[in-house]
């Protein structure tokens, strides 16, 4: 029998997260201040962010220590598992050798803990004591309420209304590790009452969820905010990902010809594949694909430019790709993926052409989904299976191609609470939806009036 | 920092079963058919069991080999980790060392594809094409659907009608691996039928999705009858878990002196003890715990009598610790433990004081659950959260003790699809219930008429 799982002893995960500031070919361009066009410095963001954490934001050296308190966190499910997916090849019939990075065995599902157990500790050492946060389909929510609940800070997390309905189980997870979560709009903010006035049945949006997290943060004493992806420091702490997952292919004497993650906000794809890019700088030959849904589009058909990460303008003007922040994505199952920015990071070495973007539909997606499912056992995320969809298809093409191939994909989470999708594919009421050039067009008409980046 | 986690190299992977009825100080009492109260044989089970798992339930072989089809599939996901629970060691502020063996990173989430992964393989070599089960809570109907979609076997799914609406998660589960899931009493068999037609509202019950999934097996080609604990064959598969263990604690240097396992039917705690009740037999001094909910007090306080496997009194009759088969316990959140017998294997090492039987209570082993989310990060399934009641306690009593001690649990679950106990927990909705004397005495009535095992 051929060796499907490669472990990696606890005394060999990483001591280090890997920083790609300090090898980018191009630098990252400034967040601006929306009112001035100027820089945004650190102090500007002291309001919600512990002063430790700007630090890792701005920060330009390669390695960052990972504190023992983090990684005494980690070790509770890592160094996660690299896996050969061999049932999935059988079933291809194909030459390549199919890798993932298994995510899934987190506490909370994901690989979301890597950034929450290291934001929960940071802030409890600049002496906070208490984290706001938003959550749309509830991933992240779950996460930081994990990391809160491992380092004894209180947590409020205000949940988009229609998932905090739609989805009970998920909240019942943060109340278990003993965090507060309310369906936002909430009266608990002036914003969130202004809004419930207007409309008492509002069902919420990302948008309004992130305003009423940061106005809980500003206006709480010892409370700071915290946020899931599309930040530095958050793509910074997933790099652990990829840093294991490159000791483990050197244990197996291979090296991944292509690697593959879905992209949202871009923080799983970029805590896989950094290390890799880091490589590819230095003259290495690999493919490296980031996934999105063509739904939302945002890579692969937006303008790269300055845009608020939120839908309510609260944020710094940020460089990436974007679809305007008030994009509103077709409701499709994959709710980590439908959001209209992408991580500055991720955009730059986009734009660099260190990563390739793809879209890929989600009918294509939920297919390679149960595929994964009757082969290999696990039942993925909806995020991940855009993934898969691209990995199938490499797999395929290396067997036209009668070439054999190393591919590597990011397993970013199960989809054990997200099974609704599943049932709506299987019963065939799903549909794909590619964005018209003209809705395109209209949504990014917002972009007008701000700055230009390079 | 100390190792927390002991993975096994997959070339370690035990390649036989563990038979204890080899080395049982008294040999098993043979099952009665109702009618004729004689000894049943393998052609009375051949209706609904095939052959080779026959030969297996009967078998005194003390090793079994794993065939390779079987331990290709268990490489999805085994060898399960065995982990240090340092996070709860040091709340607790014990001088015992916790261990566990996490069960809960298979596919379905449980300990129950170790059996079901098996009993497909051995339907599909015995030239089945299709399997019918009941599940109660879903576990067990998940676990075989995973089975039935690694080996190509059609599966129909009789889930009691209360769960299959208060869970629709488990029944998608189901579906994903392209099982068919039908609410019972359902109008697909003869007695499902006639229970709707008196009742078209029956919220149906084990003994009747049981009954169902018999009639399906016995009525249809190719069809066989599939059971996910209480008999030998299934307490067989699961003892890969043990072995594992074994093999993991000798990495470490360490051996247990404390086994506990939560026990319903009886098959997680099998697999996890079993191994080491061998050493135990043979000499080794150590204590072996089965725990079961103070609702549902089977091997703590009920008698041991020849009873029916199932409410609607349709398998032969066992010999083994029992509340009669019509027992109907108080709806507690852990459905996997509100089974009224045992299986026959445990509670023979339970009368010849092999393993010793205790009871804790719903609030008592929430109270658990919560710590353990709350410092291990893993949400436990209610059922194994009964295990973790005795381990807290074993460990404080470490503590007054002033001893070290070397503690070993099977955690058998996740609870990520079990969250509404938790939630009622927390809102302070849960109540204990101990059952009254006379309430036993008058459950047990039933078994009168039967049989008396020696």
């Amino acid at each position: 029998m051929e060796i499907q799982k490669v472990f990696l002893a606890e005394s060999e995960i990483p001591r280090q997260w890997y920083n790609i500031q300090a090898d980018m070919p191009t630098p990252l361009q400034p967040p601006l201040n929306p009112a001035t066009g100027q820089p945004v410095g650190p102090d500007d963001l002291a309001p919600i962010f512990p002063m430790n954490l700007i630090e890792q934001e701005v920060s330009t050296e390669r390695w960052i220590d990972i504190p023992d308190e983090v990684l005494e966190k980690f070790l509770l499910w890592r160094p996660t598992p690299l896996q050969r997916a061999t049932a999935l090849e059988k079933y291809l019939d194909t030459p390549a050798k199919i890798y993932f990075k298994d995510e899934s065995v987190s506490p909370a599902g994901s690989h979301k803990p890597n950034t929450a157990i290291a934001q929960a500790y940071y802030n409890k050492a600049f002496g906070i004591k208490r984290l706001a946060t938003e959550t749309g389909a509830g991933q992240w929510g779950c996460a930081l309420s994990l990391g809160c609940s491992m380092f004894g800070l209180e947590l409020k997390v205000y949940m988009v209304r229609v998932s905090y309905e739609q989805k009970p189980y998920r909240q019942l997870m943060m109340k278990t590790w003993g965090a507060q979560c309310v369906p936002s709009p909430s009266s608990d903010t002036q914003f969130g009452r202004k809004l419930l006035e207007e409309d008492p049945d509002c069902s919420g949006s990302l948008g309004i969820a992130i305003s009423e997290a940061i106005e809980d943060a500003v206006s709480t004493a010892d409370t700071k905010y915290s946020l899931g992806s599309v930040l530095n420091h958050v793509m910074l702490h997933q790099t652990i990902i990829g840093l294991e997952s490159q000791k483990q292919m050197k244990t197996v004497g291979e090296y991944p010809d292509v690697v593959i993650g879905c992209v949202g906000g871009g923080s799983n794809f970029a805590g896989l594949a950094f290390p890799f890019i880091r490589d590819k700088i230095h003259g290495k030959d690999l493919s490296i694909v980031a996934v999105e849904p063509t739904a939302c589009p945002t890579i692969t058909r937006g303008p790269f430019a300055y845009d608020f990460g939120d839908t309510a303008a609260t944020t710094p003007l940020l460089p990436m790709f974007t679809l305007g922040h008030n994009f509103l994505p077709k409701p499709i199952h994959a709710g980590g993926l439908r959001y209209h920015g992408m991580s500055p990071l991720v955009s730059q070495l986009v734009r660099d052409k260190l990563v390739e973007p793809r879209s890929y539909d989600q009918l294509q997606s939920y297919e390679a989904g149960v595929i994964f499912a009757r082969t290999q056992g696990t039942i993925c995320a909806p995020e991940t299976n855009h993934a898969i969809a691209a990995v199938i298809q490499e797999a395929l093409k290396a067997k036209e191609e009668g070439k054999s191939k190393n591919i590597l994909f990011n397993l970013s989470g199960h989809g054990l609470l997200d099974l609704s999708g599943y049932d709506a594919y299987l019963e065939g009421l799903l549909t794909d939806y590619h964005m018209p050039e003209d809705e395109i067009q209209e949504a990014v008409k917002v972009l007008n009036g701000y700055p230009k980046p390079k």
